[in-house]
């Protein structure tokens, strides 16, 4: 056997931020030489940032990746840590190709030792990198201190018949997965089974790391680990954040004997096996230091480190340093107040309350109570003058007069985010959303909606999940001195206050019948049979079918606004626009 | 040689509208039926629409695409039109299939006599079909009449190595392509050239059916056309019309001799060719008709067709019959008001007069006697003491100060939206959202954009075009009196009206030498060396290249407000919303 210390670097990248991104792999990469690490690996498309989407169609944008990465390389040498090899994800191409590739590479000696790319390329729910990747039929296999180490890149692990088939055939003792893998609830526990599976059909102890943090509306959770060849777990990071996991491992010294260059994967496809070597005897023995093995979070914990760390992100990353949000006295303005403090710090949150003539009493001093507690900036905007103003010259009714206020309210944390630079978080939830319960152009109105993938049940939830985490020590959490969502606002019936006596339940189901039928419809994309057939009430359903329907119409029409997704995060299902059919054929335009 | 007189039907379906697409095919094959064609033949995926995106991915609605289909056969046949094969394109799946089929089944005798799908499945540019279907690796051929018809599907013709490679091999005397193929400038010829070119690949004669018609943000432009086995073009159907294009064709004679029943293509699949007889023996003879051969518009009046055909068709799909519009006086505005009037007629469209205390004089004049010229309706709705009241609380400066009055504009149509259910269309053109000259939730609200993909200098020439045409008969133009657009709209200075004095030329460059740069860099996205390479001004390309990256940025932080695209019509291009990476290194967010 031979020992080997490898670091996994789980770091946080931007798209398109080359320079900041080189950075970021020099700094953990000092960090790793300097905690004695042999080998350092940064996730998929470390270097450019994941999804780059059709930006990756853009020569120029190719070739700044290219150069990037070579400078990188060189950078490493020119620091001193040369001899440590790096395996990193980036853009490339091959000569004459038609699309790049999402590749990776071993930097050493301050070149580019071997350069492989991604096989299998996902083109379903978030992905689609069909669109914009070539894919490449060969698997690197690199000697290391007498260890043979092959790297494949993320979707390789989860489909059969890509590189991870021809590992065991290529006799490699370690297997490197460099991924780019979003956050699902209960991901964690497929993505530990996957490695486990695999590391038995390489035949060889496997190293996972995935990225780390938000980007646009995705959130990485990082959560990198090992496992033995025999599937057992060694070595687990913690999830949401940067880490850096330095584990020692006893590895199969490599044989001298002459393996195959080409290998047949079930499947069909054919593959070149390329080596290098950089140093072909094992190193001599030492002390090795316990694995880090962290714990998982619990589900809510899960779910709300995600919200922050998305949020924290797309307001640091677009540039911003506050937010501003209205605050209406409800829960889930509160719940996106608690989530933007957590995440940019409560003296980075201004709220605006902004008062209306069906404003109840208890809305401004709750919405108060909450700015007291946190610690947030507040001011007052009462908006019945504007809503006067616009009567004078319009007579609305009903729904359009409903509107009307909302889209004042949007109008004024706008202009207050033109005025003094602050994102707008707008409060949406995935209920509401889904069913068409909120104004286009009003409480929809914003540049990132924390809880858009968040029913309102489960709101509540993270209320109340969040209350009692004030004592616990996670280090996503503002470290409030009391609890941070007034309990009035957890209890209160809900309710949009846009005119005398509105409830929520007179528009919709209680939230408890509707958000599991929500689920199965917009997440599990169940039909109306399907529905029916896994015990819903068949009137419940046709309600909620109709109403999501009648939702995802109107907000098509009008392209902008938020958007619910198929997935608890994710991006959006394309669907068209224009889409007259349904589930039942009698729901009207 | 054997007759067929062939019908093509260049049809209008709507996405997801199964039963009213299924009325479509009935209705047409009647006319066919009645003019004694042999055969008749719908655009790809006729019976579902197209694009229909990731809905092809619920099950439930593959299913009822197949009943549907069946339905139709049933329909025909006790119409008494059994006896006339069609020809149509539907969704369909193999069984076992994981992805759904784009197919083409040929309907005979209240049957479905043979269904294909597509080989070539494009994922570049608007299309994402990769992510959507199954690939499949048949080509159908049968024989009508003593002719043997082969049948492929869209991309077929445009990808090498395809069905159509096999054609030739499998002995076809017509090669009949199926097609959804979106409206491009200059696509028409690109399209006559790729048919002559298919044709004398495959050896014989080439019918090639496109769909016509506005589905969201693509425009179907029709321009079915038939050449023969030498390219020479037979008959060609008007451009953004429905029509039926009935030929007569002297096509050879299918001989009796064995043909190979699989094919290996050129680039490795292997094609199965299946065969299915209606009747082998030819028709007797009869005296041919005349061909039609309809003429290309020029390019101004195909633009201004795309884009009046466009809008009616995103109104009436999605179930709206009436319009509002907000109507400075200015060019866009204008422009959009005649579009929409040829559009939906002027009696349905209304537009709304919204001065400020910067309005200058003639801006309400101007559009008063554009109202008067098109027979609109009208309303003039102040703006001043909406904008005191939201001054009154907040303290708004500069951009922000401009941004509000844009923002309350857009409360008032999209107030008078939701009273009266108008559709609101935004006026914004390329140059300007390009540009980000433009407020978000401001004068970029709305739910159809109709030039956002024409340039600024591109819409003076549609305004001028459009007043030259007052005297055509074109069947997409309404018959104005006299010149719909004011010369005093035309020649006037660009201007916001949100300041004092302001013009767009002190924030822009001249519209002039702004649209070719944008041009090639948003629709041919070249980089700045190749931008400065292909002659533009150095400091002109820093200058204009800056203005759209932070346009992008600024954009994409907001997710929501009208797009540009790469093409000149089309869907947006994905990109990341969070994006840091600039043609130049030195831009600040």
């Amino acid at each position: 056997m031979a020992q080997l210390r490898i670091a996994l670097a789980q770091v946080n990248p931007t798209v398109g931020d080359l320079d900041g991104n080189a950075d970021l792999i020099v700094d953990w990469t000092r960090i790793a030489a300097d905690s004695g690490a042999h080998l350092v690996a940064f996730p998929e498309m470390a270097l450019t940032g994941y999804p780059v989407e059709d930006l990756a169609l853009r020569p120029s944008f190719v070739e700044a990746s290219r150069r990037a990465l070579t400078a990188v390389a060189r950078r490493l040498a020119e620091a001193g840590m040369g001899d440590v090899p790096v395996v990193v994800g980036h853009l490339d191409r091959r000569d004459g190709g038609r699309r790049p590739l999402n590749a990776a590479a071993w930097l050493h000696g301050g070149d580019v030792l071997i350069v492989s790319a991604k096989h299998h390329l996902p083109n379903y729910g978030v992905f689609d990198e069909y669109r914009i990747f070539e894919r490449a039929d060969m698997l690197p296999v690199v000697r290391l201190h007498g260890v043979d180490i092959a790297t494949v890149i993320c979707e390789d692990l989860w489909q059969d018949g890509g590189p991870v088939s021809v590992t065991r055939a290529a006799g490699a003792g370690l297997l490197l997965a460099v991924n780019a893998s979003p956050y699902e609830r209960d991901k964690d526990d497929t993505r530990l089974d996957l490695c486990a599976r695999r590391a038995r059909e390489a035949g060889c102890t496997l190293a996972y790391v995935n990225m780390v943090g938000g980007q646009d509306e995705l959130v990485f959770d990082g959560d990198s680990l090992i496992v033995g060849a025999d599937g057992a777990p060694i070595a687990r990071a913690p999830q949401f954040l940067d880490h850096l996991l330095v584990t020692d491992l006893d590895l199969p010294e490599a044989t001298a004997a002459e393996e195959p260059a080409s290998v047949e994967a079930p499947g069909g496809a054919t593959f070149t096996i390329e080596r290098r070597t950089i140093s072909a005897a094992p190193l001599p023995g030492h002390a090795p230091e316990p694995p880090t093995v962290a714990e998982p979070l619990d589900d809510l914990a899960e779910i709300y480190a995600a919200l922050v760390v998305g949020t924290r992100d797309y307001v640091r990353k677009n540039g911003f340093r506050s937010v501003v949000l209205g605050l209406s006295g409800g829960i889930d303005s509160a719940l996106v107040a608690t989530i933007a403090a957590d995440a940019v710090g409560p003296e980075n949150v201004h709220a605006v309350l902004l008062p209306s003539r069906y404003s109840s009493e208890g809305s401004v001093s709750d919405a108060e109570e909450l700015v007291k507690r946190q610690g947030l900036h507040s001011r007052i905007v009462p908006i019945a003058r504007m809503v006067e103003a616009f009567e004078a010259e319009l007579e609305l009714h009903g729904l359009a007069a409903e509107n009307l206020q909302a889209r004042i309210r949007a109008n004024v944390w706008m202009g207050l985010s033109n005025e003094h630079g602050h994102l707008v978080l707008t409060g949406g939830n995935k209920s509401e959303l889904a069913t068409g319960y909120s104004t286009l152009y009003g409480d929809s109105a914003g540049g990132f909606a924390p809880i858009k993938d968040v029913f309102k049940t489960t709101v509540w939830d993270l209320a109340r999940w969040r209350n009692t985490a004030v004592t616990a020590d996670l280090p996503f959490l503002h470290p409030f001195a009391e609890e941070p969502v007034p309990e009035a606002i957890i209890v209160k019936e809900p309710s949009a206050e846009l005119r005398p006596g509105q409830r929520d339940r007179d528009s919709l189901p209680e939230y408890s019948v509707l958000d599991p039928v929500l689920a199965d419809y917009v997440e599990r994309d169940m039909g109306r049979d399907a529905l029916t057939g896994a015990g819903h009430d068949p009137e419940l359903v046709d309600r909620i079918v109709r109403l999501v329907d009648l939702a995802e119409y109107k907000r098509r029409q009008y392209p902008p606004g938020p958007k619910i997704t198929p997935k608890n995060f994710g991006r959006d299902r394309r669907l068209p626009i224009t889409n007259r059919w349904r589930e039942r054929g009698d729901v009207a335009p």
